[in-house]
Order: structure tokens, then C-alpha cells, then sequence
């Protein structure tokens, strides 16, 4: 079958075997979507050499679970030893042993098919097309969000970075009715987020708005924009951090301190609110959607990806 | 009077008038305790300029509030503008145009007397002697971690740092029974919470026991404490950030994102809990005094509370 290979930062697709573990389904991908992870990962990050690839939605074609045959699925990335306490208690992404699709120690989901536990499979609602399915992980990581931090109508709240996460995390945030402002450089991405009706600003006229928020969510993972929410944030308020920087990060640790902000790591989400929401139909991800290309022509497709002003290029097996 | 003042990054002992604002309680110094944050500001931290220190008891000479003249006091040393949104809700702490005594625009208690609102003011409970009470500022800034995050029985707790406020921070966290470890480089000062039965390690032992524990309080104030905090946690787990830093600190964000770790900064904290600790002799800060000067001597004295191994430094006007 073809796959999108990393192999020592060299990237290209490949004839490879098809992937034959008897204690997993294997999926056949219909569509997979590129992330900003697998360019990093093509630069180095997280030293994962195999298929890359980690948003998909795709068909059972062989499972132990004969019910799950023939159903379209998406998929919980994060695979746990199913033994620790964390898996145990139910939360098989922080497991010290996992493997995690297209990332950590397993091949991912651009290919032409992929496995993965039985259990973190989820059929997909009829009326969710595959051109939104396959945003179920990044809508999950967006919804993420509120598995870590509690919000309420009347906080005010700023997302920084109008990229395909930041504008997921915008929308996901909007749901909760408080009050929102989606800050960018693009004025082209961000009026996808106005259609929905939320405030944007440009990087500039937020800085204007210093220590005006309760909470910031940082998703444009750059360190300028780290900065901007310690600047954005009131005393006592709270910086959601989303996306994966490579590399260090320089902070005002006495400014933490000093006005006693808290920093919230989120990265993974559930899937089932994520689903719901597009059954839904509660979030816009079809406005995401820049390109799509065959796979046979990944390589070409994971340069689009990186060129800016892009959002979300999707992959057909 | 005598005062202790930094000037330009000169320090010096001075003839300085008496203050003598109306609105404010005049309190004749009986005892003030040399801070870590004195020290960064005698090197140019915060840009202070004038009469430094601001942990002190001593006795109320002239006040509008009769029944507080002649009385034995602490004081909170942040001093808000009594209108805005958070000094109206209570936490004058944040007010945006306060004062610090003797970091931010008030002359502070290195001096004969010093001044501070009455609503500033808590009178000390009589069996605890001067030697103790001028502990309540740094004990109540321990004991702010207790304000922002919340402790159980079973949680694993690290405490990095064996100096002034590491030995405070372990002492305050060892009364919640939660299971903790004392993490610091001087045997000395080890001991000292040794002998309230806290457990302890070196750094080089600490480092076998990675992502073991639930909450970590950084009281070290050095980027190598930070940088072990994060690798002693679990994921999901806490990083209590006690210690101002000065500069910037570099930090590995992706560590915080993929383990969904939380950062929160802890800066002063109310001064009640911290009288009702040292009222029920909880907490041993006899042990943490190492030297006492006259406020004449304080330039010497501040280069004694700089030197390695020493804790507190008073002075006695």
C-alpha cells in the first residue's frame, strides 16, 4: 500500500506492507488531513521516523468487533498499555507506554490503511460528511479545552493564532457564550471566525488591551504570541496553552508570580463531544479546508501545508 | 530617623525624615526581616528607590483607629487604591495602582517607623513573641499556596528549595498530611525540617524520582529548580511557582502541553492564617533565624543575608 513516510527527516511516499496486527482493526482511510505536527515532525520533532499522520476518518475493514466492520470511523490517536493506572482510570493519553498514531511508535493515517484498538474507534453520524470528519482529533484538541479549564458567560476571553487550531479553539470557546476575541495576522482566515460572529482583532489592536482578559488560549505557537497572552492576561488569570512549540521557550517567570497566573497545558481532547458537535453541525470546519490532494502526491502536499496563509490540506488514499 | 535605603543601586544607612502622612497609621519598628526580594531590589529589581524592607512587627504610635495605638503589629504590604474592581472585592494584592511596602512607591520597614493604612494592620496575639511575628509576611506568603491550588491527603508533594521560604512552603504543606519531600542542596538547612519530621533529599536524589509527584512548589528561585519541578511531575500535575525570578527563564512549552502540566504563580498571602499558625506554635521559624543587626549596621547585614547557608537576617531598629 502507499504511505507518507518520515525516514531520518527525509520525507516521500511509499509502497509499504499493509500493516497485519491480529489484536487490532485495520482501517482503510478515506481521507486523512495534515497537521502542523507532521511538519514539525518532518523537521525532527519527537524523532519519529514511519508513516506520519494523525486526523483521518476511514472504513473497519477487519475487526474483532464484528459490528464495527463496514462503519465509517474516526479515531482516539492516543494508544494506551491498557494496564497503569492512568489507563485504568480511563485516561490512556498520558500513559508513560503509549504509542500514539503517526507520532510515538506507530505508523499513522496517511496511508492507505492504518490500525488501531478497537476501542478507540468511533462510528461517525451519517450526516457528518468525511470532509468533516476527519477534523474529529483537531475539534477534540479544540474541546480540550474545557476538560481543562471551567468557563463561565461573563469571563472574557482571547484566542491568539487564526491557524486551523486557533480557529477550532475559537469556534469551541464561542460555544459557551462568553465573551470572545479571536486575535491574528490574516484577515482572510480570520474572517472565517467573524462568519461565525466572532470579534477578531490584529495582533496590533490587542496589544492595546493589556491585562483585559481572564483567560487566553495560545494557538498560534509562536513565542511572540506566549508573550502577548502573559500581556493580554488580568492578575489572577489564566493562559490555556495548546499548541506544541518546538523547542524553548523564553518566559517573565516573576510576571507568573507576580500577578499569579496560572499556565494550563492542554493538548489531546474526548472524541465523543467533538462528534456531537459536528453532528450538530455547531461548528464550521468546511471553511478550513485550503487543498486537496491525492495521496500519491503527499510530499507536494505536506509543502502546501507549510506555506502560509494555508489552512487545512486534506490527503485521498 | 535611621533608615536603610537603596538609592541608584547604592545601598546605605541614612538620616531620613520621620513619615507623616495623616491618613495612614505611624508604627515604630520593633524588628524587620531581610528578604530575598530585598536583595534582588538592592540589584536593580523593580527600579525601587528609597527605604527597603517589608517584614516587620512593631508597635502602632499614632492612628485614627484609637484602639490601635499602643498595640504590637504586622502589616500587609500591599496597599490598594480602596476603588477599583479588585480592591473593592477584597484582594487590594492585585490592585493595578498599589503600593508595596518597600518595593513599589512606599518607603518601607528597614526604618524606625514606617506607615501603612490601618485596614493594613493585624494585631499580634500576645504569646507570640517579636522574634516570630516578624515571620508573618513570608509565613503568609507560604501559606498562599493553600489559596491557589488545593491539597488533599493523598497527593505527593515536592517542596525545591531549603532556604527561608522553601523551609516556610514545607512546613505549611506538611500540615495538610499530605505526603511530601523536601528538596534542597545544604544539609544544615535540610535538617531543619527534618526535625518537624519532613522528609528530604538532595537534588541528585530527587532526580531519580521523575514524574512521581502530584504538585511540585518551586521556592528556589533558580531556573535549574524550575527545569527539576517540571521533571518531577505527573502528568496533569502542578507546578506552584513561589519564587520571583529575575530575567527570563527558559521553558520546554511542549513538555508542558503533551503533559497537560499547570503552572501557577503564588506571590503574598493573607496574613490571618499565618498569626493563627504561629498563635498555635505550628511552625518552627526560632530555627530560621540566623543573625540579628542593628539597623545601623544594615548595609553589613545585607551583605551577611547574601552569603550562602545563611537564612534569616533581622534588624533591630
Amino acid at each position: 500500500m502507499l504511505a507518507l513516510r518520515v525516514e531520518k527527516k527525509n520525507i516521500s511516499v511509499k509502497e509499504v506492507e499493509r500493516p497485519d496486527r491480529a489484536d487490532e482493526a485495520l482501517v482503510r482511510v478515506l481521507l486523512s488531513g495534515i497537521c502542523n505536527t507532521d511538519l514539525e515532525i518532518a523537521r525532527g520533532y519527537a524523532g519519529f521516523n514511519g508513516t506520519i499522520g494523525h486526523e483521518f476518518v476511514g472504513v473497519v475493514e477487519e475487526s474483532t468487533n464484528r459490528k464495527l466492520v463496514g462503519r465509517r470511523v474516526v479515531g482516539e490517536i492516543n494508544a494506551g498499555c491498557g494496564k497503569c493506572d492512568l489507563c485504568r482510570a480511563g485516561d490512556s493519553r498520558h500513559c508513560a507506554s503509549r504509542t500514539v498514531l503517526g507520532i510515538v511508535g506507530r505508523d499513522g493515517a496517511h496511508a492507505e490503511f492504518l490500525q488501531l484498538p478497537v476501542e478507540n474507534l468511533f462510528p461517525v453520524p451519517d450526516n457528518v460528511p468525511d470532509e468533516q470528519a476527519v477534523f474529529t482529533e483537531p475539534l477534540a484538541a479544540a474541546c480540550g479545552i474545557l476538560e481543562r479549564v471551567s468557563i463561565s458567560k461573563s469571563d472574557r476571553i482571547a484566542v491568539i493564532g487564526d491557524g486551523k487550531l486557533g480557529l477550532l479553539c475559537a469556534q469551541v470557546v464561542a460555544l459557551t457564550r462568553a465573551s470572545l476575541l479571536l486575535i491574528g495576522k490574516h484577515s482572510s482566515k480570520l474572517r472565517i471566525a467573524e462568519r461565525q460572529g466572532i470579534e477578531t482583532a490584529t495582533l496590533k489592536q490587542a496589544a492595546k488591551r493589556s491585562k483585559q482578559f481572564d483567560l487566553v488560549v495560545e494557538a498560534s505557537g509562536a513565542a511572540a504570541g506566549f508573550a502577548l497572552a502573559l500581556e493580554l492576561l488580568r492578575p489572577k488569570g489564566q493562559l490555556v496553552l495548546k499548541s506544541t512549540f518546538h523547542g524553548k521557550t523564553e518566559i517573565d517567570a516573576a510576571r507568573i508570580v507576580v500577578d499569579e497566573i496560572s499556565i494550563v497545558g492542554s493538548r489531546c481532547g474526548r472524541f465523543t463531544p467533538a462528534l456531537e458537535l459536528l453532528k450538530k453541525e455547531a461548528i464550521d470546519v468546511q471553511s478550513l479546508i485550503s487543498e486537496e490532494y491525492a495521496l500519491s502526491k503527499g510530499v507536494q502536499a505536506m509543502r502546501r501545508a507549510g506555506v502560509k496563509g494555508i489552512l487545512k490540506v486534506l490527503l485521498r488514499p
